[in-house]
């Protein structure tokens, strides 16, 4: 494996929604993605999932609370738990997930993808 | 789980080569970390180890290479892989390491912790 500089591996890409591979780590991808607007509510049952924030300001949904996430702030979402991302100006995000989790969990719909494309 | 401000978590702690427990995200354990000088030659024969700067400048040695980590950038040092961190100047790191991995692999010494602070 190389080493990520994060902003390079952001530079070349700029689709919102459409976490890219940079890396892995044990059973995980090391995912860099770029979000704007809402996602939709949605839980990865049997997988905890990685937030941090690299750019910008993300409000993380939970159905129990709201979670601002600023530039150098991370959150694990537990396995189980119903979230919905929304991005007022656009977020630059490092996302870890478990190779096993799908992209929006429990919820199928035409935004889900079914591989990652590895950058 | 509360989110995570980096700066606010490094601030709680001056010891070097001491990781915190600021996380878990799944079988791994989110670990915040101040390395300076050096550590020693050692591996994780069974896991990955994941590394990322904060602040600062590590040189990360393997056996046939030198990689040098900035800010915003990260390497997964893969299993069975002999590496040994050196940091002139005090470094930061945001490092994630399976909660199965010791704190340094295969050597034991007076340096290595068996255990990790929660902050």
């Amino acid at each position: 494996m190389e080493k990520v500089n994060l902003q390079d591996k952001l530079a070349l890409f700029s689709q919102h929604w459409t976490p890219k591979i940079v890396g892995e780590y044990n059973d995980s991808y090391v995912l860099l993605a770029k979000f704007k607007g809402e996602l939709f509510w949605h839980k990865h049952e049997d997988e905890d999932e990685f937030f941090m924030v690299i750019k910008g300001k993300l409000l993380l949904k939970l159905r129990d609370r709201d979670i601002w996430l600023q530039e150098g702030e991370l959150f694990v979402i537990p396995k189980g738990v119903e979230h919905m991302p929304v991005a007022e100006e656009e977020v630059h995000m490092l996302v870890l997930d478990l190779k096993s989790a799908k992209h929006t969990g429990n919820v199928v719909n035409e935004r889900t993808l079914t591989s990652y494309e590895r950058i």
